[in-house]
């Protein structure tokens, strides 16, 4: 189980935005340390979406104290120190290694974040059991409050999220599928009057295309039905008017 | 080279937070399509961190033809399509599934962000190459823009980030000094009075603890420290009144 806890926020859109993305990523339990006034008019509801329904009003205001005693503390912050000399903010996660250490591990987990400007103080940090840092551009690593608490819970997903939106899996085409549409493509491109030396590099080239694209079932049947189409079309032609279209190609080709 | 767009924003507020993540994971070049007006003093600026002084006033308004004409277009959306009946919003990738996907490509990309309630609408998606999707609850999967912009950024961040704020890797103490840790701690719970039976049980506990934590230089050699002055103070009372402490010790151990 994971919790969240905010401390000292001082903007109550935060609350609202860090309520939104765990409701986003299947959490629910917050805690709140010193938090500001949460009215049910104001920013904080406004912003935190549907979780305006169950996780603000849910959040329960605790001590600090309250959470070192009764969870596995992760402490989240942008200001790291930089080598083992100072252990504070030393060694440190980053949310991706947290999630992979957290996932075989069960614990009450409850990630921590700090006030908007300073974050989380030294003293509060140095009673949390683990640091978690975001990696961000060194010329400006600071994250806003409530999108630093967005990408943790993002990475926390697989543990926290059991069903996402997302169907399980693209279903890719069948290899049989894909080479009939190859198939379709080589006798599609006799009658565009490609010359025949020409063939074998165009098919070629649109067997490259096709296999980085990893195409759908549907994309492959669209597909072979439009040259399948385009192919009877220029026979008809052909078969018409032979000549004149013989000319016409080979001009285009050249 | 990647970009961001944002069409058809409503609230300044989200185009400063983005303009913000741009500039934590590495990117500058922001475009604007029918934009909410900025003033430098409003929210937009407000939320921009360090980006209103760059990301920010740099920002160009420009039509959605103008993306679709010159980038590479990625379009994110939160409801995806579930199989290939449609391809509007199908097949889509994840925001690491297109950071994997960019790495190895050299283009000119831009990420496109829609409006704050329904998002990108389909003629919109429709004219973009690729879709892109957070998998999310599916209880609730619907971003806040600016989130979800953040954590796409946060994705990408590996081909936008040079430099990160992190030290390059958490240095682990070598093998050797480890190895010095656990000789001391071998010799330090000898004059604690642990039963000699129970001596090699408590030293195999320590090292998988320890062999769990990978500690660091200087985590192995202040605890090294401890161990030998406890061991030092240990042994000079034992000197000092030997049957004493011998009792003392034996029966806290039972």
């Amino acid at each position: 189980m994971i919790s969240v806890a905010i401390v000292d926020a001082q903007t109550p859109g935060n609350v609202g935005t860090i309520a939104r993305a765990m409701k986003n990523f299947g959490l629910s339990d917050l805690y709140l340390v010193d938090p500001p006034d949460l009215d049910p008019d104001g920013e904080a509801y406004a912003l935190a979406g549907q979780a305006r329904e169950d996780v603000l009003p849910n959040a329960q205001t605790v001590s600090f104290e309250y959470l070192i005693e009764n969870f596995h503390t992760v402490g989240c912050t942008a200001v790291t120190n930089s080598d083992d000399r100072r252990h504070v903010r030393y060694p440190f996660v980053t949310p991706r290694e947290l999630t992979d250490s957290l996932t075989t591990v069960g614990t009450e987990t409850v990630i921590v974040f700090g006030r908007e400007r300073v974050g989380l103080h030294n003293e509060e940090l140095s009673s949390l059991d683990e640091i978690c840092s975001i990696p961000a551009s060194e010329a400006y690593p600071v994250l806003n409050l409530g999108q630093a608490a967005t990408i943790v819970l993002y990475e926390l997903r697989s543990i926290t999220v059991d069903e996402t939106q997302h169907p399980t899996e693209i279903v890719r085409a069948s290899e049989r599928d894909i080479e009939g549409l190859h198939d379709q493509f080589e006798t599609f491109i006799e009658p565009v009057g490609i010359v025949p030396e020409q063939q074998s590099r165009i098919r070629r080239l649109w067997r490259r295309v096709l296999g980085r694209a990893h195409p759908t079932r549907r994309e492959v049947s669209s597909l072979r039905g439009v040259f399948r189409r385009a192919e009877n079309r220029l026979r008809e032609k052909q078969a018409q008017k032979p000549n004149e279209d013989t000319t016409k190609n080979k001009n285009e080709n050249e």
